[in-house]
This record gives C-alpha cells, sequence and structure tokens, in this order.
C-alpha cells in the first residue's frame, strides 16, 4: 500500500535561515517553494535522493507550526508516505485501528492529504498522500 | 556529495510495540535488526520504498536516546544521508561551517557514520553515513 517516504518535514523558524544549511552547506537543491495561504505556511522542497525535505515556515500566530516551535523549538515535525489511492488506504487502515486528524482526504502540498493521530503513531505525526495526477 | 536519504530515526520505547504501527498497521516491511552493544541500543529498520525507518530502543539509562525520551517522549529523533566517502564529505562540510559531534567517522548500524550538531542544523541532527562496502 506505502509506496515511498513521500517527504519529511522540519518546522523552522525562517526558511530562509535553513537553506543556508540545506542548500548553501549541504548542497542540496531546493526543488519547490510555495505558500500555503489556507494554512498560514511557507513551504520549501529540497532533494535529497528519491525523496524531499519539506521546510515549513509558518506566516501567523494561529498555527499548528507556531505551537510547535513555541514547545520545542524547530526540528523534525512530520514524515509523509506516499500511497497511490488515498481514500482505500484510510479505509484499510481505518480497519486495522488507525485514527485520522481529518476523516476525509484535504488538498495540501503534495496533492491529497490525510494525517494519522500521533497518539496512534506512537509519538510520530505521520501525513500520507496521493500526489496530483497532474504532478505524478 | 549527497546520494540519499539513507533513513529516519524515531526515539522508542519498545520496538516491539512500534512494530504495532510501522509493520502491523502501516504494512512495512522489517529488513533489520540488530543490538548495538556499544551505544546500548535495539535498533530496527523498516523499509519505505528507497529509504528505511530506524527505530531506537535504548537498553540502558545512561544513553542519549533514553535522555530523549525523558525529555520529549518517542518521535523523531535524527535523519541520516548518505555520501560516497565520509571523511571528504566531513573535510568539504566543515570548511563550510559544519561541526560534528566527533571529529572523525566511526561505526555505526550503517557503516562509517558522523552526526552534524544539531545546533548547525538548525535543531535537526543529521547523520552523515558512508555504507560499509560488504553491504553497498
Amino acid at each position: 500500500m506505502i509506496k515511498r517516504l513521500n517527504h519529511i518535514s522540519v518546522a523552522v523558524d525562517s526558511i530562509d535561515d535553513a537553506l543556508k544549511f540545506y542548500r548553501d552547506l549541504l548542497g542540496l537543491e531546493v526543488v519547490e517553494t510555495a505558500k500555503l495561504e489556507d494554512r498560514q505556511l511557507n513551504v520549501a522542497f529540497v532533494k535529497a535522493g528519491d525523496t524531499e525535505i519539506e521546510l515549513l515556515e509558518p506566516t501567523s500566530q494561529d498555527n499548528t507550526v507556531t505551537r510547535f516551535l513555541e514547545r520545542r523549538g524547530p526540528g523534525l515535525h512530520h514524515i509523509c508516505l506516499e500511497v497511490d489511492d488515498l481514500a482505500a488506504a484510510m479505509d484499510e487502515l481505518s480497519a486495522r485501528g488507525a485514527e485520522f486528524v481529518d476523516p476525509e482526504p484535504r488538498l495540501g502540498a503534495v496533492g491529497q492529504v490525510a494525517f494519522i493521530l500521533p497518539e496512534v503513531g506512537r509519538g510520530v505525526l505521520v501525513e500520507l498522500n496521493q500526489p496530483d495526477t497532474k504532478k505524478a
């Protein structure tokens, strides 16, 4: 069911500053930047082999990433596993006991997404994604 | 210089319990388990596409993973980026301002490894690894 690790996400205070590490120091390529207005986040994706590292910079105070930064400081925030059919995967995982933050897929930075509750993931916030067909 | 994300690591209280999520619920394959006597850790690797998720379970109190679990609870611990030549990568990254936990590569679960200080990684602990030639 799970095809690959689509990306890992890192909460950062500033994407510009974080790129001094990922792009300038490590030499990783920036493949996409975006402003997610509805989630009040700026995001940047850097390539690491067959997967990507997503940098998450909140643009408002009313934001789960802002609260994460206040509580823990910058650092690893979640991982995202890619599936072919998100609705089917949610049904199958729910039957095995998974619980989701939202009951239905919603549009995210990497196509349709859904988050498994961190309690289910033993402290790890796990996103599932089904890439946009036009991008895939 | 960086070839791929070799693995991400998750600190867990119990590998047996964590496998109920990664193996039984998500359906990921366990590809390796090991006991790292010198680091007082049990580890398990599960496959996620071209990369792996490493589960880290401490076997003693005197352990950085034990302290991580006490401070933050179970969750994402570090990421590991693979290189061809670790000594050369350390030289190059040091010239760009990176600092390492240990000045020389040492033997880890995934060949020769070195950790970049989390201060350099903006709160993310980043391991570099050069796989064992016999395993590569």
